[in-house]
Protein backbone atom coordinates (compact mmCIF):
# COMPACT_ATOMS: atom_id res chain seq x y z
CA UNK A 1 0.00 0.00 0.00
CA UNK A 2 1.03 3.31 -1.10
CA UNK A 3 2.40 6.33 1.65
CA UNK A 4 -0.49 8.51 2.59
CA UNK A 5 -3.20 6.08 2.11
CA UNK A 6 -4.85 5.41 5.48
CA UNK A 7 -4.56 2.06 6.53
CA UNK A 8 -7.27 0.44 9.06
CA UNK A 9 -7.62 -2.73 11.32
CA UNK A 10 -10.26 -4.41 13.35
CA UNK A 11 -9.01 -5.89 16.69
CA UNK A 12 -10.81 -9.02 17.59
CA UNK A 13 -10.40 -10.03 21.39
CA UNK A 14 -11.20 -13.59 21.57
CA UNK A 15 -12.10 -14.90 25.62
CA UNK A 16 -15.08 -15.70 27.68
CA UNK A 17 -12.81 -13.65 30.70
CA UNK A 18 -13.07 -10.46 29.21
CA UNK A 19 -17.05 -10.70 28.66
CA UNK A 20 -17.55 -11.64 32.27
CA UNK A 21 -15.78 -8.97 33.96
CA UNK A 22 -13.10 -11.28 35.54
CA UNK A 23 -10.43 -9.50 33.52
CA UNK A 24 -9.55 -6.31 32.20
CA UNK A 25 -8.52 -6.07 28.71
CA UNK A 26 -5.01 -4.41 28.12
CA UNK A 27 -4.54 -6.10 24.91
CA UNK A 28 -6.52 -3.95 22.82
CA UNK A 29 -4.31 -0.43 24.26
CA UNK A 30 -0.78 -2.27 23.52
CA UNK A 31 -2.11 -3.85 19.79
CA UNK A 32 -4.05 0.09 19.20
CA UNK A 33 -0.54 2.22 20.38
CA UNK A 34 1.74 -0.33 18.61
CA UNK A 35 -0.34 -0.24 15.30
CA UNK A 36 -0.55 3.77 14.99
CA UNK A 37 3.32 3.83 15.63
CA UNK A 38 2.86 2.02 12.01
CA UNK A 39 0.84 4.30 10.53
CA UNK A 40 -2.44 1.81 10.80
CA UNK A 41 -5.49 3.07 12.31
CA UNK A 42 -7.67 1.33 14.57
CA UNK A 43 -11.42 1.55 13.32
CA UNK A 44 -13.29 -1.07 15.89
CA UNK A 45 -12.70 -3.82 18.53
CA UNK A 46 -14.86 -6.17 19.15
CA UNK A 47 -14.66 -9.01 22.18
CA UNK A 48 -16.86 -12.12 21.50
CA UNK A 49 -17.21 -15.32 23.16
CA UNK A 50 -14.95 -18.87 22.63
CA UNK A 51 -17.61 -20.04 20.43
CA UNK A 52 -17.05 -21.32 17.21
CA UNK A 53 -20.02 -19.96 14.90
CA UNK A 54 -19.17 -16.72 16.75
CA UNK A 55 -15.50 -16.48 15.81
CA UNK A 56 -15.89 -17.67 12.34
CA UNK A 57 -18.99 -15.11 11.32
CA UNK A 58 -17.18 -12.39 13.10
CA UNK A 59 -13.24 -12.54 11.34
CA UNK A 60 -15.13 -12.76 8.21
CA UNK A 61 -16.91 -9.70 8.40
CA UNK A 62 -13.86 -8.16 9.94
CA UNK A 63 -11.22 -9.17 7.29
CA UNK A 64 -13.50 -7.76 4.52
CA UNK A 65 -14.10 -4.73 6.52
CA UNK A 66 -10.52 -3.89 7.43
CA UNK A 67 -7.03 -3.54 5.90
CA UNK A 68 -5.60 -5.69 8.81
CA UNK A 69 -7.22 -8.08 11.66
CA UNK A 70 -5.97 -8.64 15.10
CA UNK A 71 -6.96 -11.70 17.18
CA UNK A 72 -6.05 -12.03 20.62
CA UNK A 73 -6.81 -15.27 23.20
CA UNK A 74 -7.65 -18.91 21.99
CA UNK A 75 -4.20 -20.48 20.93
CA UNK A 76 -3.34 -22.03 23.84
CA UNK A 77 -3.74 -25.55 24.73
CA UNK A 78 -6.69 -26.25 26.30
CA UNK A 79 -9.71 -27.48 25.46
CA UNK A 80 -11.24 -23.55 25.33
CA UNK A 81 -8.71 -23.02 22.48
CA UNK A 82 -10.88 -22.69 19.60
CA UNK A 83 -9.51 -20.17 17.88
CA UNK A 84 -6.74 -21.49 15.32
CA UNK A 85 -9.49 -24.18 14.59
CA UNK A 86 -12.49 -21.29 14.03
CA UNK A 87 -9.76 -19.39 12.13
CA UNK A 88 -9.33 -22.79 9.85
CA UNK A 89 -13.42 -22.69 9.51
CA UNK A 90 -13.39 -18.68 8.66
CA UNK A 91 -10.92 -19.46 5.39
CA UNK A 92 -12.65 -23.02 4.56
CA UNK A 93 -8.48 -24.12 5.25
CA UNK A 94 -7.86 -27.58 6.50
CA UNK A 95 -6.75 -27.87 10.47
CA UNK A 96 -3.39 -29.42 10.19
CA UNK A 97 0.16 -29.96 12.30
CA UNK A 98 2.38 -26.90 11.03
CA UNK A 99 5.73 -28.96 10.18
CA UNK A 100 7.60 -25.64 11.09
CA UNK A 101 5.60 -24.68 14.25
CA UNK A 102 6.47 -28.21 15.72
CA UNK A 103 9.75 -28.34 14.71
CA UNK A 104 10.04 -24.73 16.71
CA UNK A 105 8.43 -26.75 19.89
CA UNK A 106 9.72 -29.76 19.65
CA UNK A 107 13.67 -27.79 19.97
CA UNK A 108 11.73 -25.69 22.57
CA UNK A 109 11.07 -28.05 25.18
CA UNK A 110 12.98 -30.90 26.97
CA UNK A 111 12.76 -34.37 25.76
CA UNK A 112 9.80 -35.72 27.01
CA UNK A 113 7.89 -32.30 27.88
CA UNK A 114 6.48 -31.80 24.15
CA UNK A 115 3.44 -33.74 25.41
CA UNK A 116 -0.46 -33.75 23.86
CA UNK A 117 -1.78 -30.79 25.78
CA UNK A 118 1.39 -28.92 24.18
CA UNK A 119 1.40 -30.39 20.86
CA UNK A 120 -2.21 -28.78 20.00
CA UNK A 121 -0.28 -25.76 19.69
CA UNK A 122 1.36 -26.56 16.24
CA UNK A 123 -2.82 -27.49 14.66
CA UNK A 124 -3.28 -24.34 12.85
CA UNK A 125 -4.73 -23.22 9.38
CA UNK A 126 -3.13 -24.92 6.29
CA UNK A 127 -0.07 -22.81 5.00
CA UNK A 128 -0.41 -20.74 7.88
CA UNK A 129 2.84 -18.13 8.40
CA UNK A 130 4.20 -18.31 11.63
CA UNK A 131 4.26 -15.32 14.24
CA UNK A 132 7.39 -15.98 16.37
CA UNK A 133 7.23 -15.74 19.99
CA UNK A 134 10.25 -14.91 21.76
CA UNK A 135 9.09 -15.28 25.19
CA UNK A 136 7.36 -19.18 25.82
CA UNK A 137 8.05 -20.55 22.14
CA UNK A 138 4.04 -20.85 21.01
CA UNK A 139 3.91 -19.17 18.01
CA UNK A 140 0.85 -17.12 16.83
CA UNK A 141 0.30 -17.65 12.92
CA UNK A 142 -0.98 -14.93 10.37
CA UNK A 143 -3.38 -16.23 7.35
CA UNK A 144 -3.67 -13.63 4.69
CA UNK A 145 -4.49 -9.85 6.45
CA UNK A 146 -5.52 -12.03 9.56
CA UNK A 147 -2.79 -11.98 12.41
CA UNK A 148 -3.75 -14.10 15.57
CA UNK A 149 -2.19 -13.81 18.81
CA UNK A 150 -2.23 -15.08 22.09
CA UNK A 151 -4.09 -13.57 24.60
CA UNK A 152 -1.61 -13.29 27.92
CA UNK A 153 -0.55 -9.58 27.77
CA UNK A 154 3.18 -9.94 28.27
CA UNK A 155 3.82 -12.55 25.81
CA UNK A 156 1.79 -10.84 22.89
CA UNK A 157 3.62 -8.07 23.54
CA UNK A 158 6.95 -9.78 23.25
CA UNK A 159 5.63 -10.72 19.48
CA UNK A 160 4.39 -7.61 18.10
CA UNK A 161 7.66 -6.29 16.88
CA UNK A 162 8.54 -9.23 15.08
CA UNK A 163 5.14 -8.32 12.76
CA UNK A 164 6.68 -4.95 11.75
CA UNK A 165 7.53 -6.51 7.94
CA UNK A 166 4.29 -8.03 7.40
CA UNK A 167 1.88 -4.84 8.09
CA UNK A 168 2.68 -2.12 5.25
CA UNK A 169 0.88 1.02 7.52
CA UNK A 170 0.75 4.50 6.18
CA UNK A 171 1.90 7.90 7.43
CA UNK A 172 2.02 7.02 11.60
CA UNK A 173 -0.59 8.61 13.48
CA UNK A 174 0.93 11.58 15.39
CA UNK A 175 -0.80 12.91 18.88
CA UNK A 176 -0.65 15.82 21.26
CA UNK A 177 -1.82 16.44 24.79
CA UNK A 178 -2.67 19.11 26.54
CA UNK A 179 -4.14 19.19 30.06
CA UNK A 180 -5.56 21.55 31.79
CA UNK A 181 -6.65 22.71 35.21
CA UNK A 182 -10.42 23.36 34.32
CA UNK A 183 -13.36 20.89 33.15
CA UNK A 184 -15.13 20.56 30.02
CA UNK A 185 -18.01 23.09 30.03
CA UNK A 186 -15.02 25.73 30.30
CA UNK A 187 -13.65 24.98 26.98
CA UNK A 188 -16.26 23.13 25.38
CA UNK A 189 -17.30 25.89 23.10
CA UNK A 190 -13.93 27.19 22.20
CA UNK A 191 -12.80 23.82 21.65
CA UNK A 192 -15.62 23.03 19.14
CA UNK A 193 -14.81 26.23 17.41
CA UNK A 194 -10.89 25.12 16.81
CA UNK A 195 -12.61 21.66 15.71
CA UNK A 196 -14.81 23.43 13.07
CA UNK A 197 -11.89 25.01 11.59
CA UNK A 198 -9.90 21.91 11.81
CA UNK A 199 -12.14 19.32 10.10
CA UNK A 200 -9.33 16.53 9.28
CA UNK A 201 -8.32 16.42 12.81
CA UNK A 202 -9.15 14.58 15.49
CA UNK A 203 -9.82 16.33 18.35
CA UNK A 204 -10.86 14.87 21.62
CA UNK A 205 -11.50 16.13 25.22
CA UNK A 206 -11.07 13.96 28.16
CA UNK A 207 -11.91 14.32 31.84
CA UNK A 208 -9.68 13.70 34.57
CA UNK A 209 -9.09 13.23 38.32
CA UNK A 210 -5.63 13.71 39.48
CA UNK A 211 -4.77 14.17 43.19
CA UNK A 212 -8.32 15.20 43.59
CA UNK A 213 -8.15 17.49 41.19
CA UNK A 214 -10.18 18.34 38.17
CA UNK A 215 -8.41 18.17 34.65
CA UNK A 216 -9.47 18.29 30.91
CA UNK A 217 -6.71 16.33 28.64
CA UNK A 218 -7.20 16.96 25.05
CA UNK A 219 -5.76 15.04 22.40
CA UNK A 220 -5.17 16.06 19.16
CA UNK A 221 -4.34 13.48 16.71
CA UNK A 222 -3.56 13.42 12.80
CA UNK A 223 -0.82 11.55 10.06
CA UNK A 224 0.25 15.82 9.69
CA UNK A 225 2.83 17.48 12.41
CA UNK A 226 1.86 20.68 10.96
CA UNK A 227 -1.80 20.63 11.76
CA UNK A 228 -1.41 19.30 14.71
CA UNK A 229 1.02 22.25 16.14
CA UNK A 230 -1.59 24.88 14.60
CA UNK A 231 -4.24 23.56 16.21
CA UNK A 232 -2.43 23.35 19.79
CA UNK A 233 -1.50 26.95 19.14
CA UNK A 234 -5.17 27.52 18.31
CA UNK A 235 -5.90 25.73 21.95
CA UNK A 236 -3.25 27.56 23.79
CA UNK A 237 -4.59 30.73 22.65
CA UNK A 238 -8.13 30.35 23.80
CA UNK A 239 -6.47 28.74 27.09
CA UNK A 240 -4.70 31.73 27.47
CA UNK A 241 -7.48 34.53 27.25
CA UNK A 242 -9.38 31.91 29.45
CA UNK A 243 -6.54 32.27 32.29
CA UNK A 244 -6.76 28.10 32.13
CA UNK A 245 -3.73 26.65 33.69
CA UNK A 246 -1.78 24.30 31.82
CA UNK A 247 -0.33 20.90 33.77
CA UNK A 248 1.57 18.05 33.06
CA UNK A 249 0.25 14.80 33.39
CA UNK B 1 -38.83 -11.94 31.95
CA UNK B 2 -39.64 -14.94 34.40
CA UNK B 3 -36.68 -16.41 36.30
CA UNK B 4 -34.21 -19.21 34.28
CA UNK B 5 -34.56 -17.56 31.35
CA UNK B 6 -31.02 -16.71 29.87
CA UNK B 7 -30.61 -12.90 29.30
CA UNK B 8 -28.03 -11.41 27.51
CA UNK B 9 -26.59 -8.14 27.10
CA UNK B 10 -24.18 -6.23 24.64
CA UNK B 11 -21.63 -3.15 25.82
CA UNK B 12 -20.85 -0.78 23.51
CA UNK B 13 -17.96 1.55 24.29
CA UNK B 14 -17.78 4.58 22.75
CA UNK B 15 -14.85 6.83 22.15
CA UNK B 16 -11.54 7.69 20.20
CA UNK B 17 -9.09 7.11 23.19
CA UNK B 18 -9.88 3.67 23.61
CA UNK B 19 -9.39 2.55 19.90
CA UNK B 20 -6.03 4.88 20.17
CA UNK B 21 -4.54 2.81 22.97
CA UNK B 22 -4.35 5.57 24.93
CA UNK B 23 -6.99 4.89 27.49
CA UNK B 24 -7.02 1.46 28.51
CA UNK B 25 -11.38 0.32 28.81
CA UNK B 26 -12.20 -0.28 32.39
CA UNK B 27 -16.10 -0.01 31.83
CA UNK B 28 -16.29 -3.29 30.81
CA UNK B 29 -15.21 -5.34 33.28
CA UNK B 30 -17.35 -3.30 36.03
CA UNK B 31 -20.63 -3.08 34.07
CA UNK B 32 -19.82 -6.87 33.20
CA UNK B 33 -18.79 -8.27 36.80
CA UNK B 34 -22.36 -6.03 38.29
CA UNK B 35 -24.74 -7.90 35.04
CA UNK B 36 -23.60 -11.06 36.22
CA UNK B 37 -24.51 -10.48 39.67
CA UNK B 38 -28.08 -9.51 38.67
CA UNK B 39 -28.17 -12.41 36.23
CA UNK B 40 -27.44 -10.94 32.53
CA UNK B 41 -24.82 -12.43 30.71
CA UNK B 42 -22.67 -9.97 28.10
CA UNK B 43 -22.61 -11.51 24.58
CA UNK B 44 -20.25 -9.54 23.24
CA UNK B 45 -18.52 -5.88 23.88
CA UNK B 46 -17.48 -3.66 20.76
CA UNK B 47 -15.72 -0.54 20.75
CA UNK B 48 -16.36 1.97 18.27
CA UNK B 49 -14.90 5.76 16.97
CA UNK B 50 -17.28 8.74 18.29
CA UNK B 51 -18.89 8.99 14.18
CA UNK B 52 -22.38 9.14 13.94
CA UNK B 53 -23.55 6.50 11.27
CA UNK B 54 -21.20 3.94 12.87
CA UNK B 55 -22.99 4.46 16.55
CA UNK B 56 -26.49 4.82 14.83
CA UNK B 57 -25.55 1.16 12.71
CA UNK B 58 -24.08 -0.25 15.60
CA UNK B 59 -26.76 0.81 18.49
CA UNK B 60 -29.53 -0.35 15.85
CA UNK B 61 -27.90 -3.72 15.62
CA UNK B 62 -27.17 -4.77 18.87
CA UNK B 63 -30.30 -3.40 20.45
CA UNK B 64 -32.24 -6.18 18.39
CA UNK B 65 -29.46 -8.58 19.10
CA UNK B 66 -29.67 -8.55 22.73
CA UNK B 67 -31.95 -7.75 25.39
CA UNK B 68 -29.98 -5.04 26.98
CA UNK B 69 -27.22 -2.74 25.45
CA UNK B 70 -24.95 -0.42 27.66
CA UNK B 71 -23.50 2.30 26.18
CA UNK B 72 -20.31 4.26 28.22
CA UNK B 73 -18.97 7.80 26.41
CA UNK B 74 -20.06 10.93 24.63
CA UNK B 75 -22.48 11.85 26.87
CA UNK B 76 -20.49 14.87 28.46
CA UNK B 77 -20.26 18.44 26.96
CA UNK B 78 -18.06 18.67 24.24
CA UNK B 79 -18.03 18.77 20.38
CA UNK B 80 -16.83 15.25 20.71
CA UNK B 81 -19.44 14.25 22.89
CA UNK B 82 -22.21 12.85 20.58
CA UNK B 83 -23.91 9.82 21.63
CA UNK B 84 -27.41 11.35 22.72
CA UNK B 85 -27.73 12.66 19.37
CA UNK B 86 -27.09 9.56 17.95
CA UNK B 87 -29.17 7.32 19.77
CA UNK B 88 -32.04 9.90 19.12
CA UNK B 89 -31.23 9.05 15.31
CA UNK B 90 -30.93 5.34 15.78
CA UNK B 91 -34.74 5.26 17.44
CA UNK B 92 -36.07 8.34 15.13
CA UNK B 93 -37.04 10.30 18.03
CA UNK B 94 -36.38 13.81 18.33
CA UNK B 95 -33.20 15.04 19.85
CA UNK B 96 -34.44 18.12 22.74
CA UNK B 97 -34.01 19.50 25.93
CA UNK B 98 -35.09 17.02 28.90
CA UNK B 99 -36.90 19.08 31.38
CA UNK B 100 -36.17 16.95 34.73
CA UNK B 101 -32.91 16.34 33.43
CA UNK B 102 -32.43 20.37 33.11
CA UNK B 103 -34.37 20.93 36.53
CA UNK B 104 -31.40 18.52 38.22
CA UNK B 105 -28.25 20.27 36.32
CA UNK B 106 -30.21 24.02 36.94
CA UNK B 107 -30.23 22.96 41.13
CA UNK B 108 -27.25 20.80 40.99
CA UNK B 109 -25.33 23.96 39.40
CA UNK B 110 -24.34 27.59 41.32
CA UNK B 111 -26.31 30.38 40.17
CA UNK B 112 -24.58 31.15 36.32
CA UNK B 113 -22.41 28.20 36.37
CA UNK B 114 -24.82 25.93 34.82
CA UNK B 115 -23.41 27.73 31.31
CA UNK B 116 -24.05 26.73 27.39
CA UNK B 117 -21.50 23.52 27.49
CA UNK B 118 -22.74 22.41 30.56
CA UNK B 119 -26.33 22.95 28.98
CA UNK B 120 -25.25 20.52 26.26
CA UNK B 121 -25.96 17.60 28.55
CA UNK B 122 -29.75 18.45 29.33
CA UNK B 123 -30.44 17.15 25.68
CA UNK B 124 -31.63 13.65 24.90
CA UNK B 125 -33.61 11.65 22.71
CA UNK B 126 -37.20 12.44 22.95
CA UNK B 127 -38.96 10.66 26.58
CA UNK B 128 -35.60 9.64 27.31
CA UNK B 129 -35.75 7.49 31.14
CA UNK B 130 -33.23 9.19 33.32
CA UNK B 131 -30.29 7.31 35.02
CA UNK B 132 -29.51 9.30 37.95
CA UNK B 133 -25.85 10.29 38.83
CA UNK B 134 -25.03 10.59 42.34
CA UNK B 135 -20.88 11.71 41.57
CA UNK B 136 -21.43 14.82 39.30
CA UNK B 137 -25.09 15.50 38.59
CA UNK B 138 -24.99 15.20 34.56
CA UNK B 139 -27.66 11.98 34.31
CA UNK B 140 -27.34 9.60 31.88
CA UNK B 141 -30.65 8.00 29.79
CA UNK B 142 -32.29 5.27 28.30
CA UNK B 143 -34.04 4.21 25.63
CA UNK B 144 -36.53 0.97 25.61
CA UNK B 145 -33.17 -1.57 26.02
CA UNK B 146 -30.53 0.73 25.74
CA UNK B 147 -28.87 2.29 28.81
CA UNK B 148 -26.68 5.19 28.00
CA UNK B 149 -23.46 6.04 30.62
CA UNK B 150 -20.71 8.44 30.74
CA UNK B 151 -17.00 7.07 29.79
CA UNK B 152 -15.38 8.15 33.61
CA UNK B 153 -14.89 5.01 35.13
CA UNK B 154 -15.96 6.75 38.99
CA UNK B 155 -19.10 8.20 37.80
CA UNK B 156 -20.15 5.05 35.63
CA UNK B 157 -19.68 2.95 38.77
CA UNK B 158 -21.63 5.12 40.75
CA UNK B 159 -24.40 4.96 38.93
CA UNK B 160 -24.80 1.12 37.98
CA UNK B 161 -26.68 0.75 41.69
CA UNK B 162 -29.58 2.80 40.46
CA UNK B 163 -30.15 0.75 37.49
CA UNK B 164 -31.40 -2.13 39.16
CA UNK B 165 -34.80 -1.74 39.06
CA UNK B 166 -34.75 -1.24 35.17
CA UNK B 167 -33.18 -4.25 34.47
CA UNK B 168 -34.72 -7.97 34.78
CA UNK B 169 -32.14 -10.28 34.93
CA UNK B 170 -32.41 -14.30 35.27
CA UNK B 171 -30.53 -16.12 37.89
CA UNK B 172 -27.33 -14.61 39.02
CA UNK B 173 -24.23 -15.85 37.06
CA UNK B 174 -22.08 -17.85 40.19
CA UNK B 175 -18.27 -18.41 39.57
CA UNK B 176 -15.81 -20.56 41.04
CA UNK B 177 -11.90 -19.97 40.28
CA UNK B 178 -9.00 -22.42 41.65
CA UNK B 179 -5.67 -21.78 41.31
CA UNK B 180 -3.22 -23.91 40.44
CA UNK B 181 0.68 -24.20 40.39
CA UNK B 182 1.11 -25.84 36.92
CA UNK B 183 0.96 -24.83 33.39
CA UNK B 184 -1.98 -25.49 31.13
CA UNK B 185 -0.41 -28.41 29.30
CA UNK B 186 -0.13 -30.59 32.11
CA UNK B 187 -3.78 -30.82 33.32
CA UNK B 188 -5.60 -29.69 29.46
CA UNK B 189 -6.60 -33.49 28.70
CA UNK B 190 -7.59 -34.07 32.67
CA UNK B 191 -9.22 -30.43 32.16
CA UNK B 192 -11.17 -31.07 28.53
CA UNK B 193 -13.06 -34.83 30.29
CA UNK B 194 -14.41 -32.53 32.63
CA UNK B 195 -15.90 -30.08 30.44
CA UNK B 196 -16.87 -32.93 27.97
CA UNK B 197 -18.68 -34.33 31.09
CA UNK B 198 -20.04 -30.60 31.87
CA UNK B 199 -21.60 -29.35 28.72
CA UNK B 200 -23.73 -26.74 30.03
CA UNK B 201 -20.92 -25.31 32.42
CA UNK B 202 -18.45 -22.86 31.42
CA UNK B 203 -14.72 -23.76 32.00
CA UNK B 204 -12.06 -21.66 31.02
CA UNK B 205 -7.93 -21.99 31.71
CA UNK B 206 -6.19 -18.71 32.16
CA UNK B 207 -2.38 -19.11 32.40
CA UNK B 208 -0.77 -16.50 35.00
CA UNK B 209 2.10 -15.36 36.24
CA UNK B 210 2.64 -14.36 39.77
CA UNK B 211 5.79 -13.69 41.63
CA UNK B 212 7.48 -14.82 38.64
CA UNK B 213 5.87 -18.22 39.31
CA UNK B 214 3.47 -20.08 36.27
CA UNK B 215 0.38 -20.77 37.09
CA UNK B 216 -3.15 -21.44 35.68
CA UNK B 217 -6.77 -20.39 36.95
CA UNK B 218 -9.52 -22.96 36.20
CA UNK B 219 -12.46 -20.56 36.37
CA UNK B 220 -16.03 -22.80 36.47
CA UNK B 221 -19.26 -20.67 35.38
CA UNK B 222 -23.01 -21.75 35.60
CA UNK B 223 -26.27 -20.02 37.24
CA UNK B 224 -26.27 -23.72 39.15
CA UNK B 225 -24.13 -23.97 41.76
CA UNK B 226 -24.47 -27.60 42.35
CA UNK B 227 -22.75 -27.95 39.02
CA UNK B 228 -20.29 -25.70 40.13
CA UNK B 229 -19.92 -27.78 43.19
CA UNK B 230 -19.63 -30.92 40.76
CA UNK B 231 -17.28 -29.71 38.29
CA UNK B 232 -14.79 -28.81 40.76
CA UNK B 233 -14.42 -31.85 43.19
CA UNK B 234 -13.81 -33.44 39.38
CA UNK B 235 -11.29 -31.39 39.02
CA UNK B 236 -9.41 -31.20 42.62
CA UNK B 237 -9.97 -35.19 41.74
CA UNK B 238 -7.46 -34.95 38.91
CA UNK B 239 -5.15 -32.41 40.47
CA UNK B 240 -4.78 -34.51 43.77
CA UNK B 241 -3.50 -37.17 41.18
CA UNK B 242 -1.04 -35.60 39.68
CA UNK B 243 0.19 -34.04 42.48
CA UNK B 244 -0.62 -30.83 41.66
CA UNK B 245 -0.28 -27.96 44.52
CA UNK B 246 -3.07 -25.25 44.68
CA UNK B 247 -2.65 -21.62 45.47
CA UNK B 248 -3.79 -18.81 46.76
CA UNK B 249 -4.77 -15.81 43.99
Amino acid sequence: MPKNKKVNAAILIIGNEILSGRTKDTNTSSIALWLNSIGVKVNEVRVIADIENTIVETVNHLRKANDYVFTTGGIGPTHDDITAESISKAFNLKYEIHKEAFKILEAYYKVGEFNEGRQKMVWMPKNANLILNPTSGAPGFSIENVFCLPGVPSILKSMLGGLKDKIVGGDPILSHTISLKTVESEIANSLTKVQDDNKDVEIGSYPFFQAGKLGVSIVIRSEDKFKIDSCSSQILNFVKEKKIEVVDR
